[in-house]
């Protein structure tokens, strides 16, 4: 029996065939230090990264390539661009009640380390947050707005227009947590005043873990988190000032970013939008069914609201690890139950005590598969009933 | 012509073909996230992860496979090392006139925001440091000692042994940048007294790009450069305790960390004496024929001095670019002109004003590339000067 991938939220699998020969290419045709020497094979290196950055830049509505700086996942973005921001005592930063430890445990360092104020505010089941309630919450000394495009618990989608067109009248910096989102939805930085853009590539875009990547506008200057070798300026004690360099000390994941962008071209070439409709397909169809099961409890957004492909859920209030147990040895259908790193989010929504089940689809998932899934739930239901 | 690779310093090509096999198995086979989640795709990437863990620590001689922490790279594992150890207004800190970028500009940089105290201690050009003239240097504030223990310019060979005894006579943390020298030289972090060992995959460990570690003894507690979802005690606000979770915020490098474990088995199977005495080997032979050709100037470690396979360089005065890029499109010769990122180095030997040319030797290297390329240097020189 083929496994059944549901844990898309967590990395997407598999990949498209493509990544894995690009990643291959580079380790084996190339495998020079991109930029660290100027012969045809570092040469050949630093274009695979350059043309990575043109297509990221482009994708998400960049107009500088150098703005975009690749970190090893999602996380290390997002520390670079909450931590990088040298907030002090008394600034105030604003996020949301769903975000996902890689925003929230920044924020609780910079609150203890540094008495930096934050204030997270709650959404409703189904994402919304008006704007009144959002500059109800602004105050002078706020900074900064960190707010998760996506959840990666419920899938609700927050309104990123709306903040950050709050953000530009109000002048506060805003970044946004796109690791559920990046290649699923439309992004566009310059149309929606999004200052910094966090993801990662190992999720909706397809590439392999290892990668990721923040987009800084150039208004915004962070202190970066690294300093060390930048194949340029070497001569300068401080890092230099120059992008991406400034940001990107040591050698960079160069196969994994050659695989990284032939998961932008497959992402490119599908569309953002026909993804993300097979995934709400899905997600549709498997809550559809989900309803009509008794004792099996769904959480987020109403069953009409679109969401990310992300399904919490759990049945007759079993253990959700004995459950995900199940699915992985009986069913071979791989899921995640627990806290998913986002205890404030399962705070939100009442499911902090023991956590949910999650089941996640991504573009190669089908139909097919929610069906046999929801008999498979179906028989566990009877199994744990009877 | 077959291109010869003489830039191993910058990273180590080619690599062996189960790094790239590994690499595809851990893409197409078990994409799924590490440490994310129960189920048997997790498992399985978790489980090459912790299995590298444990050759690393075998392999520098490091009890706890838990307290090897991988990284994107050594300068990431550097930063950590040194911006982790919460040093304060008037620590001090003892470092090598040889170290690379990713040392000095940490360093440089706590200078700067902390105003702790550096002292770049000198060594001659063989690489000796004598204990007197390190006991000279260490103050009662003196914290830590980060120290190379290869140049990346000269390949001079630093006394890392007596610099960690010295350490723990008098209680100073000891970093040890093995950027050069990891799978090179022998390294037992118990028996050399190395507190903290910062190491690439991508150099002579024989691994992709995009890979690194710091291994840190357990009596070193750092505060993680990176706070976020860990997989574990999801439900603190606070960045767990537990190793190596604490450090490794984010999805991990799993196809990355997978060719890295198959590089090492390399590594461990030649054996690192066997592949050091290749390496010396060629070192041997290119200076001794480098020797003979008027107009060639070599810059380091006498020649009966056992170096790392690394050879600074320049011909008649010649701007290095240039003659760089007549290897490099005339000769297909890989090497790099320039600083290489170690200003400190090139100050320190003299040459940095214009640079050197670099040639690095590696592991599959040969005796007949050197002769081809000897020739080559002839013909250049010739050339410039007839």
């Amino acid at each position: 029996m083929p496994i059944i991938y549901f844990d898309q939220a967590a990395s997407s699998f598999p990949k498209p065939d493509t990544v894995a020969t690009a990643v291959i290419k580079a380790i084996n045709e190339f495998g020079a230090n991109p930029g660290r020497g100027g012969h045809q094979l570092a040469n050949q290196a630093a274009s695979v990264i350059y043309e990575t950055r043109v297509k990221l830049a482009k994708l998400f509505g960049e107009k500088d390539p150098n703005n975009v700086i690749f970190c090893q996942n999602a996380t290390h973005a997002l520390n670079q661009g909450i931590k990088g921001l040298h907030l002090k005592q008394g600034d105030h930063v604003i996020s949301t009640s769903y975000e996902h430890n890689s925003v929230r445990r920044p924020l609780e360092y910079l609150k203890q380390e540094k008495g930096v104020k934050v204030t997270y505010l709650k959404s409703d089941h189904n994402g919304h947050i008006s704007r009144e309630q959002l500059l109800t919450e602004v105050l002078p000394e706020t900074k900064l707005i960190v707010a998760s495009h996506g959840s990666n618990l419920t899938g609700a989608i927050f309104p990123i227009e709306m903040i950050g067109t709050v953000c530009k009248e109000r002048g506060i910096s805003f970044l946004v947590d796109a690791s559920q989102t990046a290649g699923i939805l439309p992004i566009n930085m310059e149309e929606m005043n999004i200052d910094m853009l966090a993801f990662p590539g190992h999720k909706g875009l397809l590439g392999p873990q290892g990668t990721g990547a923040l987009i800084v506008k150039k208004s915004i200057e962070l202190t970066p988190l690294f300093h060390g070798g930048t194949g340029s300026h070497s001569e300068e004690k401080d890092q230099p000032l120059a992008r991406p360099n400034r940001y990107e000390s040591g050698t960079l994941n160069t196969p994994g970013i050659a695989g990284l962008s032939a998961g932008i071209d497959e992402v490119v070439s599908r569309g953002v939008e026909t993804i993300f409709q097979h995934e709400w397909k899905l997600t549709k169809y498997c809550l559809e069914k989900l309803k009509n099961i008794n004792g099996v409890t769904v959480f987020g957004p109403d069953l009409h609201v679109e969401r990310l492909a992300v399904i919490p859920f759990i049945i007759n209030e079993t253990d959700v690890q004995e459950i995900a147990m199940i699915f992985d040895q009986h069913y071979q259908v791989a899921l995640r139950g627990g806290l998913h790193c986002a205890p404030l989010a399962h705070e939100t929504i009442g499911t902090i005590e023991g956590g949910t089940l999650r089941a996640s689809f991504g573009l190669y998932n089908t139909i097919e598969e929610i069906d046999q899934w929801i008999d498979m739930i179906i028989e566990i239901k009877e199994g744990l009933v009877g």
